[in-house]
């Protein structure tokens, strides 16, 4: 892992991809048009599933036409990607958690994907992505391909210790087992727990993956 | 938590449940036929899931008459949480695990979820199990009660920390996430990683949870 800089103007952040003109016969245009089909394309996913949901019908939910949502885009699984991102904001956020250096990382992060997971509006289409990448190889990939590499190598590279994905995957498999058996099985007595009593036992968890030689 | 001790005879282990007299019209009876379900249950319910398994189907697959499953396992629910068990193996494995003491208990937990997942006979029925919970509420509600309660009350009652439960619950959640992250999403490096080197990484943070006041 070299040491690197993240940037929230770098292109593989959610930025719109244009792609080609589009269709004259599209509705709505600009940065609400963009917003619309991202929300529309999230609470699509998290109803239907990966495997049910189209880009017709997210074009439909969002009131605009199909050739509106390729332009901004591209395929359904770059919808599905920035769906997913929409509710982690990394472009945003990552740069905050690591900004701050390495002390106390550990708890910026567990506060950030406790945060993520609490607020209904983000969890539902988080755990519409978990169920996809579970029972979908197609979303799997994605999930594998565009988010997690996205994700986890932007707070690998900040790190200064070796195999530094590795602990990011360890760092962030917690996390995903801990809103699994959480927000899904609600196991007792996690499921009830307050954030801050899991943000305490899991912080030095992850500052020990993340920081330590 | 009170302390306690783990007793493999105990009769929530995967003893059989006898609960009225077999039809006449049951196959074979004996521990064999028992094995023969439990081990056609565990395949059904890993490749159909748990939503089209039935009673009937294990039965054909197992060779026996349907009523001979109700009277070895009572309800399809039963049948999927002895399925379940089959791939932990509690009654053998949680003793042994814990009967060494709080030295090295992170280790032997973490070497003895590894070698569960690892094991494609046990793999299998594994994920679809987290695929029936994430999907099926009934399925979760098995988890949750059945199997969770048994495996993480066993170990949270063999230690000495407070909130013993609460902490069995995270790391058996950072179990969960690996294998997510590991057998399903496989996301790189943790994919490919030796078993031991996660195993190292895992291990003190297992202890921690268990051990550490």
């Amino acid at each position: 892992m070299t040491g690197g800089h993240t940037d929230p103007t770098d292109p593989a952040g959610p930025a719109p991809k244009r792609r080609g003109r589009p269709s004259r016969t599209a509705g709505t245009t600009g940065p609400d048009a963009r917003t619309r089909i991202l929300e529309a394309a999230r609470t699509e996913f998290a109803e239907r599933g990966y495997d049910k949901t189209s880009i017709r019908g997210i074009a439909k939910a969002a009131g605009v036409d199909s050739a509106l949502v390729h332009h901004y885009f591209g395929t359904k699984d770059e919808v599905f990607a920035a769906a997913i991102e929409l509710s982690f904001e990394p472009a945003l956020v990552i740069p905050a958690i690591l900004g701050g250096g390495t002390d106390g990382l550990g708890e910026r992060l567990a506060r950030y994907f406790i945060a993520v997971w609490e607020n209904p509006a983000s969890r539902a289409p988080l755990l519409a992505i978990m169920r996809s990448a579970l029972t979908h190889e197609a979303a799997a990939k994605i999930l594998r391909g565009f988010v997690l590499r996205r994700l986890l190598e932007r707070i690998a590279e900040a790190l200064d210790v070796p195999d530094a994905t590795f602990r990011a995957e360890l760092a962030a498999s917690h996390m995903l087992g801990i809103a699994m058996l959480r927000y899904v099985i609600r196991a007792q007595p996690l499921a009830s727990a307050p954030p801050e009593k899991i943000i305490e036992m899991v912080a030095p968890t992850l500052q020990r993956y993340l920081t330590e030689p």
